[in-house]
């Protein structure tokens, strides 16, 4: 089977004041993502602000995209999730031909209430059977308002052509309860906050906003970790966690682009409705980015 | 001011059981809704379908539905909210040249955590000042996960181009506050489930779901409330709760399509992921069925 | 059967700066609820600070309301629920021998999730059974975080000593689900927030925080109803609504004592660990309280 | 400063078919309890039923608690947290004269709106003032609706006599934003549900519903965790879980004593409205107990 393992930023896409994409900027990001020690990137994702992309251009930049992390020899995951089966399947195969190895896919949300058991069985089960590349479950309530159930998760663990979820949920007693059956399926932690809490319990990897600009503390915590170094460990997790909380839960994109930026990494603007940071805001993520330096 | 009172389904979009348009039933059923004492319809709207419609769907099925409501001298209202300010811009005036009388806007739901005050006055006032056609704000935590303040509805209401809101959240209480500032502004009920209670603090209408199938007796109801008479208006209500939370909450879509089918409408099959519904739920709604008969 | 239609306010206990029970001031109000139009009081209740009352200090006030409440010819109403089924049924025929006339039957709430649909019907047939006063089920998930499901209070309402039900939760779906089957069943909506939408439906009356100081505005609202004249109800209503939501979820009982202050009742201060209401909170009260002048 | 660290069962009071305590299998367990590698127990707790304990039933209980632990040269934690200030500081000083070594203190929740940062801060500093022992929070949103904030626990973290918490909310986020505060502060987990994420971010312990029958494997996998044998640690931990479920979120109590009963203690049965497990949960449970022999 692939092996995935390890840690990736689901990248943003920056862009000009006036919304435009600044491919040069993005270019720039992934050649110095490249360079971190992480194993890849995830495109399109939570992070790229995708439901602002039109189709047109999600493939532009996946193109981009497998140029450089081909080139370095990393690994590319598709976030190819859209709300109906047959759209889902066509992008999954897009993203294939492109180059992507894997497809991240965010379950339909929009009517949350009908999204049962079976409903969702049998969406990833056809786009399972459809894809070429094997696929990640996306489990990201705070977006989708859809939070698997583990019989879910254990089900669709069933089929071979679905090996792994992404879970931005914190939740360790899921992770746990899946893990005990199906010791060998792929859980990547979706957010720093619970990232050793998921390592500890058999997690093999974190797709995480912070990687966009913390790559190097990641890798040194994941590192430790894998060294059985659990008291570095522990250190770098909790010091880790309030400036993850401002980038992601707190700020969201905004923060994240604002973090970036004094960084060393071009974040660029948000595209509208999405607006810049506030100044306040900023002070909080200036306070809080050194703490990790 | 547009006079927009009265009761409108957010009309639904059979498909065939290989989740094709058809178009046939599509206007079959238009044509009998013009019949029912309804003001006019809502299209694409929360039961339509429309996050699994394409562009190109959309416009086609907009075209067809401002033929037949134009005709019968009825209201049409577009849903035309999307997750960018722009395509949001861009798709509420397609509408509008199409005949479109009013634009209902979602707001930008995947990004809940972000979507506070400031975010949602912006992206609203920005689609207010560029559109062609006065805006009604949809408020369905359901589905976008997002609940308007009162607050916020109240700013939105200032600006002269959004003159209502269809809220499907029952919640009477905002509903008070929101009228007791401005009692002009249109008040829809968005679901069966708090018609009675909604009209009787102040809102103008229902756009609902059962309207799809159930204009006679809404128009009944409606009519009742209109004529001050409270205990006919009461029992109408009550009676209707049940079928009422059958067909959205419980079974969805695929509820709705089915009751459509039973009703002498041409509801069709549901577009994947969403399922046909199972033989209980057929049975459960058989017996609601005969409650409004 | 017994008629408790009507407006009931679930009366406050006034304490002194350091926490005592202050007797002169809980006859001074009772005299004065006794002068509104009000059916009666409740006591304890939701705004007694039960949980902060003694058992001997629960029954002292019992038998000081009864006095006053019977003497005026009005009806006492008793908070009777407690953890225990065994305490719930000693509490209550206490309280019938002090002279209540009905119990308002709070469920067993700290093991919540236990508090499933048979357990609450066997904790309250037992009740029933036991207890000499018919009773009143109390739903007000906001501080016992149960909410009963239509069915339960359904299959309670078959008990022939179970009459009625306060709702705290503004539920108007769930009034009309329980009306349609049970039409007699006492309905008292629990809180200003939503009692027009309530008595739209079929609901006899209210018990509501915002009787303790405004009895008068209330009476004027339900007289209204009664005459079939929605407007001024209407207009009514949605003016009580800001000033009841600052007086209940915002400042809560803090809030309730001081604006009894403001308008003629003594209020007292509150028993720690609550706390006298700050005084941003003293000036907003101050604002909405114009309002209802 | 008193250490504290290890596993502790918050203990189960075993009632008779009718009610009544049944002092001797009490005892029994206690005598049990003494001889796991258990640091102490809890009592009262949440397992303790200790809603539907008199203050009498509380005090002859601890007693008999204090005679046992002490005997055995353990630590008594007792659960003193009441609804008023004045009851918490008195019943929290007569355990320490009885014996507790500490108390744990659940926040009053009637007024769960009501609970804000100052109202919490003012209450526990009060108490921490008066107590005699040393306190731990007692965070159980489950149960109570309340759920701390970060800087509520850091600012009473500051109080000498507040030096740790329990928290059952699996929470993991929370926990190590407050140890990258205050990493001396005492963070005992609430739930087996995530034991081992908790030790890894820094918890001294757990407080844990399943140490009432599995005191050995639990030892085990807090040694593995301490000598730092971390694969044998996530094997235990991820066996754990599903009996952990079932015997707290999902069958509380009633399956929590039937769990006892066929391991060698005496849980007895639950007090009403607590009904006995029925018999499909006595078959789940009676399976995932085969998996942690």
């Amino acid at each position: 089977m692939i092996n995935l393992s390890g840690i990736y930023p689901p990248i943003v896409v920056p862009f000009t004041e006036t919304g435009q994409i600044d491919a040069e900027s993005f270019k720039f990001n992934l050649k110095k993502w490249m360079d971190q020690g992480l194993s890849g990137v995830i495109f399109p994702g939570s992070n790229s602000e995708s439901p602002f992309l039109t189709q047109n251009e999600k493939i532009k930049l996946l193109k981009l995209s497998a140029t450089y992390v081909k080139e370095a020899g990393k690994t590319l995951i598709a976030g190819t999730g859209m709300e109906s089966t047959a759209e889902t399947i066509k992008l999954t195969n897009t993203a294939a031909e492109i180059g992507a190895d894997a497809a991240l896919i965010i379950p339909p949300y929009f009517y949350k209430p009908e999204m049962k058991h079976n409903v969702l069985i049998e969406h990833y089960f056809r786009v399972a059977d459809a894809s070429k590349i094997p696929l990640l479950i996306y489990n990201v309530p705070v977006f989708s308002g859809i939070d698997f159930l583990p019989e879910t998760v254990i089900k669709l663990s069933e089929h071979t052509n679905i090996i792994g979820m992404k879970d931005s949920s914190s939740n360790v007693i899921k992770t746990s309860m899946i893990l005990a059956e199906k010791p060998k399926f792929l859980i990547f932690c979706g957010t720093v906050g619970s990232l050793l809490p998921f390592l500890s319990i058999g997690a093999v990897g974190g797709i995480m906003a912070l990687a966009n600009f913390a790559g190097k503390p990641l890798m040194e915590l994941y590192t430790a970790f894998q060294k059985n170094d659990m008291i570095l460990a522990k250190q770098l997790q909790n010091r880790l966690v309030s400036i993850n909380t401002a980038v992601t839960s707190k700020y969201g994109i905004p923060g994240l682009k604002y973090a970036m930026n004094k960084s060393g990494y071009k974040g660029g603007f948000p595209r509208r409705p999405l607006l810049p940071l506030d100044q306040n805001g900023c002070n909080t993520i200036d306070d809080l980015l050194l703490l990790i330096r």
